[in-house]
């Protein structure tokens, strides 16, 4: 069903008799550099509102917006000219864009009747709630507003109101993972109770059964590092803005991004104090407090806490949030073999959470020197890939940071040959994981139907549901089901498996299965009259609805298989997505063809920067800083590196860059990425 | 030993024979309110420097200082008069003081020498340390600074640097718990490695030793709050002021400490955000648009976090900071029944948390109206009782919020009797529980050795340690010695006793026993040649250095053993000293001499809250706001209601308030408090 189609379903089938409220929707396209994708906006307001550009600008912190162009409408929402747009085609779009929608107009009644163009008519609460899929790219506008003035409070009491009519109405998913992947990614998220959108614009609510997620992944990487020596504390989440810059290169990093608390109560503050976008310059002081003998190392702490990054792009919940929860550790050894040890150690481990808990393959690699950690001597990398974007995603990195910081914070120790000798500065290490995994784990395995989440992280493993009860069953049958249904459930849970059941008699048991695939449960187990009588249960699987018929006395060990067999499959095909959609490119011709067919790249590279930069910018599309576009066929953003992969194809003699004329010196992976 | 004596010992026996350097020693008193205890402002600056009374206001916060007059120095720091004072003195304090010391003072090299008065000389090096066991009173000052400057920076970075300098210099305790119970507790805290000093004022590092326990905690008491169907989640730590005002006596109790972001890298954001200081206008918007039907009742959530409360008054390790980590439990309900029967499970495990894991006694019952949860219905408390302040010092607290948010909220469901009946809205409590129990802990059990850490929640349980290796002893026999150790050491930890062993030669026994007993290791374990050959390991108690000689084919059984009823001896004797001061009174003439000798008070009460403020008055010390102090009997701070205990003695007939002429409905317990 194309986007139009799905859209027309929502609009009245027939022009009202009742007069409409006439809507206009407009899209413009801001000032955007060369290499830089555009990010239109689209304005949806009450046909007698006026939108100057300059309150848009201020509204979305974009440059200098203006009528985008039908090429525009064109590439990126595959909409022939601005004539022809209509909301539907929202839909369409693959790239970032802001959706402003004037406050005037969400304050009509739902029941006022809207006319967006000559035939389209459609209730303004049908309307909220088709805006509602796009909820993170979307702000209120008062444009009754003076340029400069604040931008209105209404924008944040909307997240919770439009949420709350969304779900007050649709239950399943209704965009297609395949069509318009970022609306199936939010939609799959809030329907499936993993995360709810918070007025705090780029702040997110875990619910439990994404913070369940967390716990298990927390439990596993806890035990992990525990066994290397590693004890968790906890640091303060404030750091002075003496201390947070004093490492030059690592502040620059995180400077644009870091909030300040400036105010407490009425008071201000003598100084504004930050909050900690990591922990680097918030422990090392410490750390040179704390270590005075060589037999002091090494010290390896680790932290869960959160983390705020004020960044301004375009927020994704668990891929790009403005606060976020983490683990941080933060080793010093005495020696640099021991340090780089560890960060492959941890590396192993994060690797391991994302294949072993979360069923995601990735590629374990070396960050390039433009793409490392700020401050660091190199980071290691695991990465991911999204097949619906074909993009990269970077799932967890382990930095080594040599003696950089140790230096600038005098983090040293005593020569163990003796005091004659020189001072030792200690080799540090830091790594962190996030949160992210989760929506990476999301995007690879969830479907239409909702989540799908594998066994090993699951909240729930399996959910039991009486079937086969109809008007004609007894009181005493009924009772018999439900009793048999809580004893399976029992045994499951007795067995070790999170187990539930779902013994309501209002809902039907299809509607049960509706319930349970959206929200991902890995296996359901229907029990019915039938299957007592032949001692068995019907087990299907979430992932692919597979069928198994068990035996009531195998249950303690089938169910465990099945969900093992489940966790494995996820993998399996995970990774066959992943490594078919991994190409080897030694010619740049076929470079941007091969991004385009939503693969990343392995090509022979120079290693020199500047090539990097231009690879970036070469494989991006074209954009004068003006409305045209060029019509060459590389949609979207440039590749960036994504790593050096440990596991190299073997350089031929004479290997070429894949971009330039110097001599290639290792194999890099290029992709799109988030 | 008296302070003065203790003091003279770091000074110089003799006049140097090199010029010294003339320091000052000033005493100022801030106006003060009528009933509150009067802060001194103890300044240590160079004799040259003028420390005018405006910079030390700004320096302070507080109020009009004026050089203190003799009375002062007697009540304060039972020192005669302003002219026999010297820093010794400050050793007496028993509440609240400031120390400023002037950072050219604190500039000047370590072996420079200075002098005190007449005939008191020290090294610079020595002061230094002497002041830094007041690290948490102390700031530094630049008296050039013009007045209503910001404040200077390097108070931020002594903290550091001359906690440093202590560690290096002191290894144990050098502070009596019965004289200097603050600076006991500092040195005690940080030099068992519990916790040390941040360099953002009223921010504390949580290091391994503590965050252990509160992992401990965290399992155990996470295991019960499952077990009642409470699911964990995460909710953003900002908070728009729109939605943490809506609620309004909830926000008056919190508004002079919230913490406002205004800034975010280089912008000012549109509108300030909070940082949370608890959770309910977070997560109550979300309540109300995930609540539609009794059917998702109860919702039960919890978190795990930090919150943020900026207080101005004195900070303290663990009791009083900025941030701090804490769970927070939110749960609505249908039935106002089954909302209270959660309050009191909670307060429950809240009890358990003391009694159980950390054996420390407390006394269950619920807040007066006055000292109740701001905004909510009834406040249950768990109370607990510092012996050597005779304070007492809330546990954690427990709240039936009834409806008052949920019709803020509007958070409600269709009536389950039908939809033509009154929505109905749900009955809430929250609750929380956060890392002050581990400061609570430290007070009650650990002595001037150090820290003394019950065996349930320790990091460590047990420290084995080979003994009796002598100078005659073979490298064979050291091995053998260190070998068998090591495999008592493997025997216990295989038991799921939490121990460790230190084989380093390069410390002596005694050098070893000192440290973990300053750490706090509830058991040591001593393996020499004689015990191997007698088959058996002697096992000290780190409380009381109790001994046992305990034969190794026993120890899977005694150790634990030993360890459990160490647990249990900690615990009765906290009860004992708990239980011996807390005393019932009836008469007002009783009233203050019993608070003097350091209990707690039961007292019939009228329950009306113009006495309870009157009680509390007329308890506290006397201040006419200038710089007299009256010579009641009454030193320092007046009594609050700590709760109305669960446990109610019997009320006789015609029983009187104990304040006023009022009826007594309930005997309510009374203290001096943290």
């Amino acid at each position: 069903m194309s986007v139009e189609e799905a859209f027309s379903k929502l609009c009245l089938s027939e022009k009202p008799a009742q007069d409409a409220t006439a809507v206009k929707s407009l899209v413009f396209k801001p000032k955007t550099a060369k290499t830089a994708t555009p990010i239109p906006i689209i304005v949806v307001a009450l046909q007698s509102t006026s939108t100057p550009s300059p309150l848009l600008a201020q509204a979305t912190s974009l440059k200098d917006p203006r009528l985008a162009r039908d090429e525009l409408f064109q590439s990126f929402f595959k909409c022939d000219s601005a004539k022809k747009f209509t909301l539907a085609y929202i839909g369409n779009a693959e790239s970032e864009f802001r959706l402003l929608v004037d406050n005037q107009l969400e304050s009509l009644e739902d029941s006022t009747v809207l006319q967006l163009n000559e035939s389209l008519f459609i209730k303004k609460s049908e309307l909220t709630q088709f805006l509602s899929q796009f909820e993170s790219n979307k702000q209120s506008v008062d444009f009754t507003q003076e340029v400069a003035k604040p931008a209105p409070k209404a924008k944040e009491a909307t997240a919770v109101s439009n949420a709350a009519l969304e779900d007050a109405k649709l239950i399943g998913i209704t965009v297609d993972k395949a069509l318009d992947f970022s609306g199936w990614y939010q939609q799959v998220l809030t329907k499936g109770e993993m995360l709810d959108y918070y007025d705090v614009s780029g702040c997110y609510i875990l619910r439990p059964p994404s913070y369940s997620i967390w716990e298990q992944i927390q439990r596993w990487f806890d035990d992990k590092i525990k066994g290397l020596g590693v004890q968790n504390a906890y640091f303060p989440m404030f750091v002075s803005s003496r201390v947070l810059e004093r490492e030059k290169d690592h502040i620059e990093g995180f400077a644009p991004e870091v909030a300040w608390v400036t105010k407490a109560g009425k008071s201000e503050l003598e100084e504004p104090i930050a909050i900690r976008p990591t922990s680097e310059t918030v422990m090392y002081p410490y750390y040179a407090k704390w270590i005075r003998s060589y037999r002091d190392l090494p010290l390896k702490l680790n932290q869960w806490n959160s983390v705020v990054r004020w960044e301004f792009k375009h927020p994704q919940p668990f891929l790009r949030t403005r606060e976020f929860l983490w683990q941080e550790g933060h080793t010093a050894h005495l020696t640099v073999e021991d340090a780089k040890e560890e960060v492959l150690n941890i590396l192993d481990f994060y690797a391991g959470v994302y294949e072993e808990l979360l069923a995601v393959p990735v590629v374990k690699g070396k960050k390039t020197e433009k793409e490392k950690f700020a401050g660091g001597e190199f980071t290691t990398t695991c990465e991911g890939y999204i097949p619906q974007t074909g993009r990269g995603i970077q799932g967890a990195t382990s930095h080594h940071l040599g003696q950089n910081f140790s230096k600038m914070f005098n983090v040293c120790v005593e020569n163990p040959l003796g005091s004659e000798h020189p001072k030792l500065f200690v080799y540090q290490n830091s790594w962190g994981l996030s949160t992210r995994v989760i929506g990476v784990m999301v995007m690879i395995h969830s479907d239409n139907k909702g989540l799908v989440i594998p066994p090993r992280v699951s909240q729930y493993q399996a959910v039991v549901i009486p079937v086969g009860i109809t008007k004609k069953t007894t009181d005493a049958e009924r009772s018999n089901i439900h009793a048999s249904a809580k004893a399976l459930e029992d045994r499951l849970k007795k067995a070790g498996v999170r187990a539930f059941g779902d013994y309501n008699d209002n809902y039907t048991p299809g509607w049960k299965f509706s319930q349970y695939e959206l929200k991902g449960v890995p296996v359901r187990i229907e029990l019915g009259p039938k299957d007592i009588e032949k001692g068995q249960a019907i087990v299907v699987r979430r992932n692919d609805a597979r069928k198994y018929t068990v035996q009531l006395d195998e249950l303690e060990t089938r169910i465990p298989e099945i969900l093992e067999e489940l966790q494995q499959d996820l993998y399996l095909r995970a990774k066959e997505l992943f490594d078919t959609h991994r190409v080897i490119v030694e010619d740049w011709k076929d470079f941007v063809p091969n991004l385009n067919k939503k693969n990343v790249i392995i090509s022979p590279w120079c290693g020199v920067m500047e090539c990097e930069e231009d690879i970036k910018d070469s494989s991006a599309k074209k954009d004068d800083g003006e409305e045209l576009e060029q019509d060459d066929k590389a949609p979207s953003m440039g590749a960036k590196s994504l790593c050096i992969p440990f596991e190299q194809p073997e350089l031929k003699a004479g290997q070429k860059c894949v971009r330039c004329d110097r001599a290639a010196i290792e194999y890099c992976m290029f992709g799109r990425s988030y």
